[in-house]
């Protein structure tokens, strides 16, 4: 089954915004088996709509539009949907009532027109929690047509609440089945020659893939055809897997990340943590406490930019930085005691490196970090070189930190 | 003049990666005059190039290709382009020249193949200082073809040096001129409810745009047209807006952020500056740090995201917290003493709120966020409420501190 994603509005074509809405649709899709055929972004108005949904629909079972909901005159897909399904535009009353109590709230009836709660007849509508705008389901032909609004986060929502169960239960799909390993610590090519000999002995419907992120490789084993097949095969193969990937493997959630993985062990085991961060700024903590509930385990940072924090703050001795650095494993190590005394938490985690693009030198060049994680009976440090540019060199210092962090809180008791 | 812009390759409908190829091109193009009709992503297959091309000559005086000009039998984009403009594929004895010296040096002429030093009859090719990929330059009707590789540095290194010339020395563009207002503080009704004098007295062909970015809103001028009478409206213009946006606007550099605003601001003033964070978590400071040579001013941050936290490093009165609660002025206002004193700044900047989803009261919803930013001599505070989502509050509640602490930091003196 074929689908056309087509994104309507001038930011796109302006290079004023960057297209993920298509991109975190098409993984999406490509979660339950729909093929991505294209991606059009187009401008909003009626006569590049009406032309990209003709063509789309010479291709595709379903068309998936983003943006041109919203209540202004410019907001034209709607309308346009409408036209090319050669229907009318009819009052939707529980649309109504939602607009209704939305703009009350904001004290901004007199903002209402008709516009806001009309549907292409014959359409239903998605449930959106997100917002007002209308995600119309309509089928002209063989071809359904979804509209989802521009703004990413509705449409991140309505896409994994609303849409995809709406495309599962409409459309036969093939069965498709995915594991995930979550790994961190090795690179796309070792991971590949670890698992070189289980991925010669696949059969054929069953393949695995790597999908390199920051600071991590998920691993994908796909499998699509007969159901009862690629279970059978599944259950075989991901614990050969799990094995050969058990020092990398940090979590079999395609979702999670580090620092959602220390969560959770932080959480099972009931201990708390803090970090002190030289180079990496406060990245690891933000990471932290991008989690919701967070403050059940996370104390807080300090955050030591400079020297003198370092001394001051987490009471490094000033001749562990003159005769070794700042950016050295005994200072880190310091850091960490620092911090494990005047937080008072179970673990932290420290780190002191060269972000760049200035300050590196020959024997420490730009990308070395010094990473030290512990608790009061046992600490660790390691030195690290990702020679990369500032900010990505910022985001592999915080990868390898969580790393070394999850698997010290992993293996202690 | 119109540009349609394909992409050819798997990579972005498979979700696999974001296009930000078309991004660049957009901006770059634009710059010069050049619409963008349409952005198109498409699989390798010589159908559906096929088709892409003949949709987009009838919307396009120039459709630029990325991707598809590698040397293997899946890389399609030359070959169809010459099927598409019906004229052969011929040797290129320049391209062929290139090939062997590069095969040469890596010890690996038995690889070349003569597919790649071919291009289509009556193209020429625009000079790869990047690569081997051969980057096409072909009439077909009225229509101009232009081949790009899709390795982004490759991409954007030929389109700058060469394409963008080649377009300028081909079409007739019109005079274009931008001039932007990166502000803070306000959202676009408001901005646009300022300007809305200025812009219905703008003549047609000058124009105002609004690029809503997290925390803030890029004001855009644009004019196209005469350049004598552009400049002399640029002229006129700049200074009404720069008059009325005096309370918002931290710099007319595009690709300016907060942080980068309050880094010139800092050096300039050589000051030094802490944050202490609660419910922001490090962003802040990682914002702040995001910059190279942050160390010359940012002393760094202490993280409180427990009272005892608040309590213990940052001096805050355990009375305050009972009486008016973590999240309140008062908290703030002592969290920046304290990180004066402690850090020995000259300027700090401290919040404490919520972020959500939980920790919502009717007095103080999710979204709530305090922030005091002070020096010695003054301190202020203000309560914001964003209400809306964890990560987004986060990046609101960032945006509000780090506006106040710019526009302290350029009052005090």
């Amino acid at each position: 089954m074929n689908a056309i994603i087509i994104t309507i509005g001038d930011e796109i074509l302006n290079g004023d915004t960057v297209d993920t809405n298509s991109t975190f649709l098409a993984l999406s899709l490509r979660e339950i088996g729909v093929k991505i055929a294209e991606i059009r972004s187009i401008a909003d108005d009626r006569q590049s709509i009406l032309n990209a949904l003709k063509e789309a629909s010479n291709q595709a079972d379903l068309i998936i539009t983003t943006g041109g909901l919203g209540p202004t005159k410019d907001d034209l897909t709607k309308e346009t949907v409408a036209e090319y399904c050669n229907v009318e535009l009819i009052e939707d009353s529980e649309l109504k009532n939602k607009i209704y109590s939305f703009y009350k709230k904001k004290n901004r009836l007199h903002s209402i027109t008709k516009k806001m709660y009309t549907k292409p007849n014959g359409s239903t509508l998605l449930a959106n929690d997100y917002g007002i705008a209308p995600c119309i389901w309509i089928k002209k032909n063989q071809t359904i047509i979804a509209t989802l609004p521009g703004v990413p986060y509705e449409m991140k929502g309505i896409t994994t609440e609303q849409l995809i169960p709406k495309i599962l239960a409409s459309f036969s799909l093939p069965t498709i089945r995915y594991h995930y390993f979550i790994t961190s610590g090795a690179g796309e090519t070792i991971l590949a020659e670890k698992l070189q000999e289980i991925e010669e002995n696949l059969p054929s419907h069953l393949s695995i893939s790597y999908l390199p992120s920051f600071g991590g490789v998920k691993v994908r084993l796909s499998g699509m055809g007969n159901q009862a097949e690629i279970d059978s095969y599944f259950n075989k193969k991901i614990p050969e897997i799990t094995k050969t990937l058990v020092d990398f493997t940090y979590s079999e959630d395609k979702d999670d990340n580090l620092a959602k993985a220390v969560a959770k062990l932080c959480v099972e085991k009931n201990i708390s943590i803090a970090t002190a961060e030289s180079c990496t700024g406060g990245n690891i903590a933000k990471d932290i406490t991008a989690n919701a509930g967070s403050s059940a385990y996370f104390k807080g940072s300090i955050i030591a930019y400079s020297n003198e924090v370092k001394i001051n703050l987490l009471g490094v001795n000033p001749d562990t930085i003159k005769n070794h650095g700042a950016v050295s494993e005994q200072t880190v190590i310091e850091m960490v005691k620092g911090t494990l005394s005047s937080l008072n938490v179970d673990f932290a985690v420290a780190t002191s490196g060269i972000a760049g693009p200035d300050g590196g030198t020959d024997h420490k060049p730009v990308g070395t970090v010094c990473i030290a994680v512990g608790n009061q009976h046992n600490i660790q440090s390691k030195t690290f070189t990702f020679a990369t540019q500032r900010e990505k060199n910022i985001q592999l210092f915080t990868m390898a930190a969580l790393h070394m962090l999850f698997h010290l809180i992993k293996e202690e008791k």
